[in-house]
Formats: structure tokens, sequence, C-alpha cells
């Protein structure tokens, strides 16, 4: 069956999570960095952890308790005020360079995103990014009350769409994420977003790496986790060479 | 009710998993210590990733895996032996210096493991260690086919043991265990095992700190899950004084 839906991932996907740095490296200065990529190493977590443990947060409370405890295991002090600052940041991420291109050139298919974020974070960042005009629809896994790779929140591209899983595409750069979706029966196209052998010469000399290197790596390399993605690209704009053109129904 | 059963994680509460390093440098001489916390990690996600996928396999096989990523995200080559020789270090895990002289101080209770470990390994690791005379049970999470903190795991305490949920202390180093536990209804002792000082002052220069210490403090912190375990203790040797003696029943 010829792919008529293509879904994304936000938070990493089509908007750069790493963009959030500017306002951290503003709020604390040579931090920012590491901040960041701690941030969202438990953010990921906690989303893993609360779904296991059927203690459901939406992402926002999600991304706030993983901040507070970045901040806390850095032994950074802060203002209640300043947490408001640089979570609103969230809705107001950097779009990657070739995200509006690729969605303008994609037009011929249903296009959506289904994402952890809560529905309000997601609706204000789709809007304030201009990304409303390109998306069909904007799935949050909220209605689910679990996160991904939890098999129920993909398979509200099904219920919200109604597109059976033959006739999707889904795409995202975290290789849990598209390994997930490949386990709920999608066709998955997974974004590395860096070559094996930049990340090899990142690591050349590990023992002395600095850790924001190691956890950019530990990010971007697929899982053992015994599926592997239907397609490897280096980028969105690899997506078009994909999809053959076809008449939009 | 009087707590008449103990029960213990295994990994990194009484056995310190960081005792691989001692195979893992022999094996990738100046790199030992990086491979151990990767790999912890690592580790530690595949069995959530899997638990919500609903993709299933024994922690062996998951720790191998994430021992095949660890590798590979490092870039470093080895032989499909090699990987024998480190995995058989999780059978002959060295305990901490004060788990024997604990379980033999508690012998007035009930005393059992909960671990994610397959039972294979989960058995050779206590006999050769020589806790199997000092515990009543060596319960694996194996037969519910998912890993904690999933309540289905911990709800093995009550079928295996017996034991109502009120009369068990559950105990843990892991800070996402201790809260699992805590959601599963039990009352949790969680072993801090460093100072937030101690934390602190290794945290000092985050900006430029090992990426290492940055691993080891981010397991050893408390996460922000809405939830907070019932006791903090500096180690094993804390528990007895939480207990009042009682008669065996």
């Amino acid at each position: 069956m010829a792919i008529s839906t293509v879904v994304f991932d936000a938070y990493g996907t089509l908007y750069d999570i790493q963009s959030v740095a500017s306002v951290t490296e503003q709020a604390f200065p040579g931090r920012g960095d590491m901040i960041t990529q701690i941030w969202r190493m438990k953010q990921l977590e906690y989303t893993w952890l609360r779904s296991l443990m059927r203690r459901y947060e939406d992402f926002e409370a999600v991304t706030r308790q993983s901040l507070v405890y970045t901040l806390r295991v850095l032994g950074l002090g802060y203002e209640e005020a300043l947490l408001e600052v640089i979570m609103d940041k969230y809705v107001n991420l950097d779009p990657y360079p070739d995200t509006l291109s690729t969605l303008e050139r994609l037009q011929d298919r249903k296009l959506a995103i289904l994402s952890n974020g809560a529905p309000a974070m997601l609706d204000a960042l789709v809007r304030n990014t201009g990304l409303d005009r390109f998306l069909d629809k904007t799935i949050s896994v909220d209605s689910r009350a679990t996160f991904k790779p939890s098999p129920e929140a993909y398979s509200l591209i099904e219920s919200e769409l109604g597109a059976a899983p033959a006739e999707v595409l889904f795409v995202s750069s975290n290789p849990w994420d598209a390994i997930g979706a490949k386990a709920a029966g999608l066709t998955v196209a997974w974004i590395e977003r860096v070559t094996p052998e930049a990340m090899a010469a990142a690591c050349e000399s590990c023992a002395l790496v600095a850790p924001l290197t190691m956890f950019k790596a530990m990010r971007m390399q697929m899982d053992e986790l015994g599926l592997a993605p239907d397609h490897r690209v280096r980028g969105l704009f690899d997506l078009p060479g994909l999809l053959p053109p076809i008449a939009r129904p």
C-alpha cells in the first residue's frame, strides 16, 4: 500500500531541543549545554518511569520536574520565576533548518505530529513556529495517559487520523521512538542526523571526552532493542526522496 | 503492623555493579569506568523501554544488548568471546562491604531479594557470593515478563512471600526503584550511599567535571517523581537501627 500519511515526532525531530541551551546558558552561564543534556535525559527517563508506574502526569509537569532534578544534581540554586523563563522556551523551540521546506515538499500527503507533549504546549509550539500551516493534525499522547514507546501512544495515529498502519510513515530522530513505532507495526524512517564516522571521531579518546559530547552521542546511536527502522535518513530533507509524488486523496 | 519481611534490590543495593569495572578495564584499558557507567545507564533504559513496548526479554539478554550498544557508541571493536568474559562478572559481582554483616544482623526477619535479574544469573550470583545462606528467597521479575518499576514486579513480593505490603520493608539504592516500590504501596528505605554535600563537592565545576562523576551523581540523586521514600539511610549498615529486634515468627 502507498504511504498516504507521514507522522512526525516533534521534540528532536521537527524541533531542535538543543535550542533550549540558549536560555539555560543565559540563566546559568557556562552550564547551559550541560543543563540541556541532563534535562533531556531525565525528561525521557521520567516519561518511561511514570508510564511504567502508572503515575502519568503530562509532559509539561515531567519537563518541569526533570528541570528541577537537573538544577539540583548540578547544585544550582534558582528562583521559581526562573523555571518559568526556561520552560517558556519549550513553546518556542527552533525548528531544524530543513523542517519547513520538507513539510512544504510533502504537501501531497496527510501530515501530522504525534508527540509526548501536553496538548497546550504542543499547540502553542506549532502555532508560534508557523508549522500549523503545513500540518493536518497535532496529536498528543495525553488522551491515553501514557508516553511513547507504549503501543497505546502509537495507536492514536490510526484512531485520530483514520490511517491504517500500512499507509503511514513514522519519522523520528529518537532511536527509542523509532523502535517503539516499529514495535507498534508502523513503517519507520529514523533520522540519524550524524554519521557513524562523525560520532567515532568525537569519541576518539572517550576516556577524556567532554560529558556533553558523550551525552549527545548516546542519544543519537541506534539502540540494541532487537528491531531496526525501515529507513535511515540523514535529515528531514531526505524524506521526499523516499516518497514518490502522489495525487493527494 | 510490624515489619516481618525485608526485601532487597540486588544490583546496586546488595551488590556493587561498579565492580564490573575491574573486568571492563582489563578488556579495554583506560575505558573500564566509562564502559561501566554507560552500560548501566543503557541497561536500565532497555528494561524500561522493553517493558513499555511489551517486548520483554530477560535481564541477561538486556544486559548483553546494552553492553553491545556501549562498545559501539565508544567505537570499540570486540570478539564475541570477550562479551562472555565481561558478562560473566554479572554472576560474580562484589557484595558491598556491609552486605553480609547486615543480612546476618537481620536474621530475625524473613529476608529476600526482588530483582530484575534473570533467574539463572541471579541464583548463580547469590550462590557464588554465599548470600544464599542468609536469604529465604530470591525472586526474579522474570515470571511477570516485565521489569521494575512496573507494579506487577513488586506484587511478586506478596504472591511469592505471602507478606502483606504493610509488613514489608523494601530496600533499594536505586532512586527509581525506591519510588517504584513506594508507588506500589510498600514501605521503602532508600540507600543514599553518598551525602548531598559530597555530591555538591564533586559537582563544584560541573561544566568541566569528568563524565564519569556526572553519570554516577545522576544515578545517586533522588528523582523528582512526586513521591519520597519513607527512610533515607547511608548504607545497609543503618538498617538494623530502623528495625527493632523481634521474635521470628
